[in-house]
């Protein structure tokens, strides 16, 4: 049987697979549960065509992968076959452990495990499945491999994966200002002591590539109602956890219920061999059941906060320079008592938050810059323009958001 | 309160809500619900991008409704400002009624109601709640308004509805060819008698859109795969209720349960105040988590279709030009019981069905061209070119797909 | 020195050269002299972006040969390095022989000469230069290579010489309806029995091609407007050619001026060493230089008709089903005489013609379709849609176009 | 007759023609002649797509107007018919002064008049053949109507002007981190106290229209090869022009002629009526035509150049941060001396120049935004980002552009 398969993208026209273990990858169950889990989860409140998933970004970025294995190859390095499939690979699987709403469930069902370590545990099952074909690729995602530049082409600040995610966000959102050029960045992509490297006509690619990612940042990421939403999501699944351990029973598909009663750690994920299986079982659509059975649910705050998501009425939200003070927290908390609300639940539909947006951390993790000469400076250091020190500067916002006008349910 | 909004689109750019009572309209939970219903159902399994609503569809199909009424407007027709409203309105709600999934979920669930007859029923309601404002839309909508190009912009073969599904639809699974040119179709459109009709020089987009929309078909709609996966999904639906009404129990959103444990008329609709609730309840995230729940279900015929359909392991499906005959069923169902399939379920694994491409159904709704001599003829009568005539010929193939090399969970 | 280039494209993206010979032929003054000829002639009385020179149309065909080997290389048919090379240098050449606005000046200037013929005396001056490294190209262009699916990728009704154009032409004129989907056609391509073949799923991507081609005929190459353009230019240079014989002296660049004084034929390149260098300096540039600076010339029939092609005052012009009688054409000639012109020269302001539209060549030049079943069909055979079968019929329309409201000069 | 017209854009689709006044200035020779001077000049030598022309650059200007003066109309603010037309007007024959590779032809052929005032005296031309239907077109492209937000939209640094430039080259040039959004900054835009603002919330795009604005600067219009291109045609016409000023016979166009032998004032255009026309008679194939005519010309300087240009044998160029010293100058003359040229002629073959690039003259013309509170601020001002001041330096360059390996003709 020929596994080689063509797939349409509307970002590239067609991605390619191109060898029997990518196709073995993107056929099994931990990967198709990806088409179940949208990139931007709650981002489609503000841009309704951002509905793109994580199975759709994971393809496009092993294209990326390979279109950059190949400019490098022209420009004289050596890759062997198996190198080549390990990079796609390992790119392929980097978001192997998302959960649904990502940032939002980490934060209130999966407090103490990190997605990559979950992505790290299904690499390695996987590779247990597959005889250790995945040794190289697992190599490279963690940065174990000799030759850096696979690394760097897997998780950096130029990797594949952001490349991939500006490009697919920017265009399924409609902020086409966002565009970073992705194929000229990658045919100015080069490698020097097994570094990953940008040659020096790239500069204006690079500091528009960074000048792009702040934008979306801003226009995108930490777009207000974005914030918003997600802040309601959260104290949803707060308070449907609270209720939970109080042993109110709740609506749940039956892996959500187990992630909404427990509360894991990543040695859990040794110890229950089953609960990969359950983690694997989790996507968008037992979030949306879930908030949607809740609706209804007794709990006054818990249907409130849920029949306002579903209708989209979302919480008021303002920006600040500097964490708001306590007397205009005070104020809000009585305008929704005032509301009706009782005085300890007001935590519910009043929440604090910062976001940062960092456009280039340069000490971190230094974007390189070959020069004509041969040099290697950090990108900083080799423009002239005084832009790309700016942009080395944290931008830190703090913002309030809270329930105006509710009416509590039941 | 500015009510004004401007959402980005990939597909136009930008579409605006020009109108406190279309604003009104697109927040309403109608409307919103609609934002979790895929415009294509299970189209990603082959077309992985293709994850665009109902929602982002109807507001498209409201844009290019605007931009065809100003075209007339050019042209010396007098449109008042209430007609333009209503006419933006029509379109914009006229898939209302669609349920997830909606022909899958109307052969089994919904046997007796056509989508159509819901939209109607929530227009109506909407209505009510509005204090008649909608009451010229309802009339373009169901064509009894005197002006018939309004119902014909909203349901004809030149409807705004499919220019904008088939640009969306191209736009999104990446089937460049599929692409209308809706830009310069709309600008040939004018009225003639009160009639929609189109400038003979544009005689010749015309045709192109007929060979987009027929293409479409057979690249999109009518995919094989996507057939496959339909099939699965209503066996699974078909299985589901069937336990259901054998007293099984069956893990169940509220609002979906009480679909799969009745069979409602339109008439219901009526009698219980509260079914059009439930059913504004209903969303792709019931279908699929339920799918989910479902796949650990005791009942082998269930969980493994669900197991199936989840890991996209799909029926294999072929295309025949006759009906195909008994004796190959017979051997595909010897096949089945071979892998251990009782007899009397060969049929979930197992299923025949017909589909029919017609790219022009000239009597049913003709597609009129404005000659410049001032004649009204038919496109097919109009164009020189035989290949027009060609297209008003139903195509109709046959399949029949069944699960090759299942095996039975459980 | 690296030879190695990227050329920016707004329809690809990027093109690469990506040998030394090619960059060579590149930067040969032959090739740079297709900068300044446009592909579409004076297409852009109708379509103001369809400004695209041979120059980027030859680079594009080259890009799309490449794409289109690697699709071959990838099924497993072996292609070396040197056939690699020649393929795209062979496409790179093969409009080399267009003069500016190609068949305006063949059917005055170069009566005798198809533009082939001189594209191949170019390439084999070429290739004496070059010391014989395009022995291999001259053979897949002249199609005595035996691997003959090399010469049909270079010159059938499925090689990489329209698929660019179509492409490029759709894209610059803005007539997206004739985007032909290149990217999926070129994947569908295979090779069999030395042959050029497509693959069977590509049946549809084939139709669409020919139906957009057939479009583009229509809506671009064969556009009242630019038909009326060059029936213009044709007699502009008829009367210069006349007027010149007669000793009148013209102003024209020297190159220019050499073919307006003569009428020469493919045996005259082997005669005088030089008139290829004169060849080689022709452009769009003299054409347009020589039309202006007549445009005050004391022949009133020179001066009037350069005057109303510079400020666009075409010639009106209508299409007939079949050729125009005499009643007609005598009764525009007698409008020509009332407006003062001489009765022997109203035929440079009236002209005849007919122009046919052949959408699918099936006897010249199949297509073949490869079925699943491994059998060969011509593509009007393999399709059961009888719109293929429709587009192997000539369309034939015949024009007259004639100066109506003429006001002669002088 | 109806004047109304619709015409292909690849940028913006279509592009209306919406009243008899902007039909008939389309229709005029004086704009029709825009048809035939390319908008970046030489550009093409970079980007072989970038062969848009001043009259296509016009009309997307004009098109970007009537959308942004329509979103004025929708924000509230009161604009007559006769105002949108003037508008329309004034920014459709903004550019009508310009010569054919307007920057190299005004250092050489016109020094001492601006293309703006030739513009001016065009319009002026226009409007007495009009009847005095252009007076209020251009008082707004004098900035004497009292709405002053009108001629900020045809020339600010907001202007209609530049997004439809930056918009159209950089689609044409394919160099797509260039693309501004120009439909989300028109939707921003607003008016306060008669003066163009744009609100609050599109600060993001205005900052990226200002980055993507230095961008295509750098990657553009000072891209180095374009540079030494430009510098070389500039010799071309220098050394021409002393030729023709010291009795040698040139190849030229009689309008080319006429400019190449004087030196006209403005005020000469006063004095001969028929210098207006000459110059209407200026176009790119003048440029070309002579180019390629004086290939073969007696003097070497001249046929060298000439042959260079022609055959994209460019002169090598280098950068600086600060004037480069005599020493290298004297070291390159010696190296142009070696290769045969004269000493007095080597200024033929060397060319110093300075060039800067000014993202954001914020004394000069402040971008104002209209902040929710009411304020208006400078963008600089409004921005909490270091990077929008950061641009509002000058960054300037210094190089140096020379024959490297030159061979003398004759």
């Amino acid at each position: 049987m020929n596994k080689r398969k063509i797939i349409n993208d509307p970002v590239y026209g067609f991605i390619s697979i191109s060898s029997d273990l990518l196709y073995d990858l993107v056929d099994h169950p931990y990967f198709q549960r990806l088409r179940r889990i949208k990139q931007l989860g709650l981002a489609d409140v503000v841009y309704p065509g951002a509905l793109h998933t994580r199975f759709h970004h994971a393809l496009g970025a092993m294209h990326l992968m390979s279109q950059a294995l190949k400019v490098l190859q022209e420009k004289g390095h050596s890759i062997s076959e198996s190198e080549f499939e390990a990079a796609q690979a390992a790119i392929l699987l980097h978001d192997l452990g998302h959960g649904p709403f990502s940032h939002v469930l980490e934060s209130v069902l999966l407090q103490h495990v990190a997605h990559e370590s979950i992505t790290l545990v299904m690499m390695k099952a996987l590779n247990r499945q597959m005889d250790g074909r995945l040794d190289l690729a697992i190599q490279m995602f963690e940065g174990t491999y000799p030759r850096k530049f696979f690394h760097q082409m897997v998780s950096s600040q130029l990797d594949m994966d952001r490349m991939d995610y500006l490009n697919r966000d920017s265009f399924y959102t409609g902020v086409i200002e966002g565009s970073i050029g992705a194929d000229r960045l990658i045919k100015m992509l080069d490698v020097s002591d097994d570094q990953l490297v940008v040659e020096e006509k790239g500069l204006l690619s690079i500091e528009n590539f960074l000048h792009a990612r702040r934008l979306m940042y801003w226009q995108v990421y930490l777009h207000k109602t974005l914030l918003s939403a997600q802040a309601m999501l959260t104290q949803i699944l707060q308070r449907a956890r609270e209720l939970s351990e109080s042993g109110t029973t709740l609506f749940a598909t039956p892996d959500f219920a187990r992630f909404l009663h427990n509360n894991f750690s990543l040695e859990d994920f040794d110890i229950h061999q089953d609960l990969l299986e359950s983690f694997n079982g989790l996507d968008d659509n037992d979030v949306w059941a879930s908030v949607k059975g809740w609706r209804t649910h007794p709990d006054p705050v818990l249907s409130t906060l849920c029949t306002m998501l579903l209708n989209r009425k979302l919480f008021k939200i303002s920006f600040y320079d500097s964490p708001p003070d306590e007397a205009l927290l005070a104020d809000l908390r009585s305008q929704l008592t005032a509301s009706g609300i009782a005085k300890e639940q007001t935590d519910y539909f009043l929440v604090k938050g910062e976001t940062t947006n960092w456009a280039y951390a340069k000490e971190l993790d230094p974007i390189r810059v070959k020069m004509k000469n041969g040099a290697l400076l950090d990108i900083a250091d080799a423009s002239d323009i005084p832009t790309i020190k700016a942009l080395t500067k944290i931008v830190r916002k703090y913002y309030v958001c809270w329930a105006k006008n509710v009416s509590l349910r039941g």
